[in-house]
């Protein structure tokens, strides 16, 4: 059997939703600070509208709009906005600035799924692995030493002075690693993530995680008249495919 | 005792000569290939010819000069130049242009010091480590790789577009670390790149290397007159002294 991923050398990892679960990992912490301060509230709605407002902002500065080029920067503003509507004044009223600034970094703490450790300890092994996320440098440094996540680099669109699915933050990555872009493969949980990556010309991998991609539908690879290169449901599957190159 | 190194949440290495041993390295791969094809020679000196190139031009460009922005175009321009004079006729004879792409990614598979992974592992574990070279990004992800480097990032001097010694390398990757300078120490056997850290208001860890800055004589901390911070003699000593941050 050929190898469905052919000549490639690097693995691009899109990383919230993909390698770690920011949903139950930020729901997890609002939870612990609503118990300290005896709040009850929607704690699931408060991530999802946090987690919204940085994609609204991401995709609207990636095709050209202004705004902070530092993921930290726009978590905070965002946390700003959700604490000023009625709807969580109790909270509001509690939290000083520092305890915003904290609850902040929940993102530089997010958990990774069960399979993303060892996946990628043995992912590594075979070829190049890194990050290519949104997230900024310092936030994804954290990220991975919280979660044990042992890329060979990591690549944040901050260094490309963009966001995705701008194409110079992927050509970025593929320039910096001395690669054509059908040597790398980007793997997400998103299906616009890939699609971007496969405009540039990179090998497109999804991965369906619980709670992305919502009201997308099933994708297929392109075997099955789909527009991606391969599924696969856990790192450890990827294993299996790379082991052929 | 007070921290010698207060407030350091990031150490930055440079890695030629620091971290691994550039000479004994390609002065080996450079007497295989020498064998291979029955020549013989001073390897050493060509080695440090090969070097001496690379410091040179790395130097000049970090000043403002024009010259490739790759240390990979760098080294084999220079291989090229070593090749044509006489004293290397016979075995510029003997080597394809293969075999010269072949020969210049020696510099990718350096070796590291005994003590480089054993306390890297170790730092690892108190601070965030990351190289802060000239070599490229691949070329440094490929030495990680090669000799069990565990980087939590790699910044390289091309992601700056510009060399060390200038500011704008040692600035962008404590900005990329959401740090201010003297949260960041840059560790290195080299003082000049050390003065240049300190030009920016990072710490300074000097660490003595066999064959490493020739003709500077003794380097002391600043308790001893001297103008680095901290003077250490293998990266396990440099662990101790983290542990009491």
């Amino acid at each position: 059997m050929s190898s469905p991923l052919p000549g490639v050398q690097a693995l691009l990892f899109d990383v919230f939703g993909t390698v770690v679960d920011w949903h139950g990992s930020v729901t997890k912490e609002l939870e612990r600070v609503g118990k300290q301060h005896s709040i009850e509230g929607d704690w699931k709605e408060f991530a999802t509208t946090w987690q919204r407002g940085y994609d609204e902002n991401t995709l609207r500065i990636a095709q050209g709009g202004k705004g902070p080029s530092s993921v930290d920067v726009m978590h905070r503003e965002m946390l700003e906005d959700i604490l000023t509507s009625e709807k969580w004044k109790a909270l509001s009223d509690k939290l000083t600035s520092q305890a915003r600034d904290e609850l902040n970094l929940v993102w530089h703490r997010l958990d990774g799924w069960p399979d993303s450790t060892p996946g990628l300890y043995n992912l590594k092994k075979e070829v190049i692995i890194a990050t290519l996320s949104n997230g900024n440098v310092r936030l994804l440094v954290d990220m991975a030493k919280h979660a044990d996540l042992p890329w060979d680099t990591i690549f944040s669109a901050e260094l490309f002075e963009s966001f995705k699915p701008n194409p110079k933050v992927y050509l970025g990555a593929v320039k910096h690693l001395s690669l054509e872009p059908h040597n790398c493969a980007l793997v997400a949980a998103h299906v616009d993530d890939l699609r971007a990556a496969a405009g540039v010309g990179m090998r497109t991998i999804y991965i369906p995680r619980p709670g992305e991609d919502v009201g997308v539908g099933e994708v297929k690879p392109k075997a099955e008249g789909g527009d991606v290169d391969v599924v696969v449901h856990s790192f450890e599957e990827l294993v299996k495919l790379l082991a052929g190159n």
